[in-house]
């Protein structure tokens, strides 16, 4: 009987979910949103039910291996999400044991770029690669760091949080109750932000979003454009520093913002080069995510029970 | 027969080599100065020479089951010394192969902070610990990353330079060509520096040295309270950005300046406190080095075997 892995992504709007195949094929994919689960022990419930009817849809019988879980703040050493301060559920909520109980498989739990950075690693382009970063550029910023083949988890399983590295001290307030954090300029929220700044307008849900900010830079608005650059310039000296961390041979960019593709990207590259230390210089390269971008969430969490 | 390790530690005054113990012992101990040696094939002779010497006089006989080095911008992939400004010998000069040729037995090179790291694990008070950061404060400022129980070499061999993080952007010019690394604030050579700002003269050999500031520090002279308060401010700052990366249990000082103990200790620790993102506060311990002083530079070096 062919093993397959259920995965499961909290996110602030859906959680999404389904069943995926070693080879990295989603079988089955739906979504719940997560306003109508007010408490952890719903979502599971439905997410659970859900499952199984999945399960029992597929063609050949299958045998579930284990679940694996992406969600904001999620702590692979305890399996629990701590104090996510996107979602409605407060405190810390064990959820890999809430799945576990329920289903009677393993549960393993991280947080969404940690999930997305073992899947670039298992099922996109990071195969075989032993030290790389994973950066999603979403919302905020998110980081999932692997060195030695292995993602970092860090004593408290809570590490990789490159967009709260200060890079402006005394800058731009972040949602985190700090000052300059990485992800209040380099993350579609971030460059709304500066985009805003420089036309000298409030920062507002009116602002344009980072989609139309990046049209309006491809019809050559130089506002836009500046908006872009300066994101770059953030994000290129953000990144020499990471590399002096951890060494990485590649650094991949997912999600909204990185959909920008070139106009982000080559800039991007100018400016950490131009910051590199030497030994660093023209080592590092800086690509867009092999994952589809519509899977690549559940591909992630998939990983965990793959690795 | 026990086996014991050749360990050899090369610096820009001096190459420090000796034999060491599997339970950490140094069993033997020589210097030669490495001005003598104008070529590295020299200094090799010289070690080799002086190694075999050693072995002949320890006590009962012993096989020697190979050589650790450590030495600055040693890259631990290839084996080489890679440009190392502090040298004499110029470009790469593959110093594991040579002592492998030499000695016949396995030679594993890393820089001297990496070294240090390892030997921190192996010898010393990281025993059992898999998430670590190690940093030395000497005339530069050094750095080992451990993390999942393993050092971090990086895809080229040359990971872990936190000394050359950028913190203040166009701040003091730094031997690397770039400005405002981390090492022209919190080294030995950036206390001194800072001094002499403070006292608006300029930075010359004849600028107090770092134990001196400290000294003054402890007879309560405000300026020399003032300088290291400064070095402990961008530290403490610098390591709360660290801990955001690999969320380490423990940082580790060690070095020249990490003698002043704990006028430098509590406000770095104080001031990372102030930095650090709420997930992270309250979890990550500043502490000197458990190694002894002395031995440390060889017990690093010998932990690369012992790996």
């Amino acid at each position: 009987m062919n093993q397959v892995i259920a995965a499961v992504d909290i996110g602030g709007t859906n959680v999404v979910y389904g069943i995926v195949s070693r080879e990295g094929k989603v079988l089955a994919k739906s979504v719940v949103p997560t306003k109508n689960c007010l408490e952890p022990s719903v979502m599971v419930e439905k997410v659970v039910e859900g499952l199984q009817h999945q399960l029992s849809f597929i063609d050949e019988p299958k045998e579930l291996c284990g679940v694996g879980i992406g969600a904001p703040n999620g702590n692979f050493h305890t399996g629990c999400i701590e104090f996510a301060p996107n979602l409605n559920w407060k405190g810390i909520i064990p959820l890999a044991e809430l799945f576990e109980k329920a289903l009677g498989v393993k549960a393993l739990l991280t947080n969404d770029a940690n999930a997305a950075a073992l899947g670039e690693m298992i099922f996109g382009d990071a195969k075989g690669m032993n030290d790389f970063l994973f950066i999603t550029l979403g919302t905020g910023l998110g980081s999932g760091i692997v060195a030695n083949g292995k993602l970092i988890y860090g004593h408290d399983g809570l590490a990789g949080e490159l967009g709260h590295v200060i890079v402006v001290p005394e800058g731009r307030s972040c949602g985190c109750g700090r000052k300059g954090c990485l992800e209040t300029y380099c993350s579609a929220t971030g460059l709304r932000r500066t985009y805003a700044e420089m036309t000298s307008t409030e920062f507002t849900a009116k602002t344009l979003s980072s989609k139309e900010i990046v049209e309006r830079a491809i019809q050559e608005d130089p506002i836009a454009q500046n908006a872009l650059d300066y994101t770059a310039k953030i994000l290129g000296a953000a990144l020499a520093n990471a590399v002096a961390y951890t060494s990485p041979k590649t650094i991949f960019l997912f999600g909204g913002l990185a959909n920008a593709g070139d106009l982000l990207l080559i800039p991007t590259r100018l400016y950490m080069e131009e910051s590199l230390l030497n030994i660093y210089k023209n080592k590092v390269e800086i690509r867009l995510s092999g994952l589809p971008e519509d899977d690549a969430a559940l591909l992630g969490a998939a990983s965990l029970i793959m690795e």
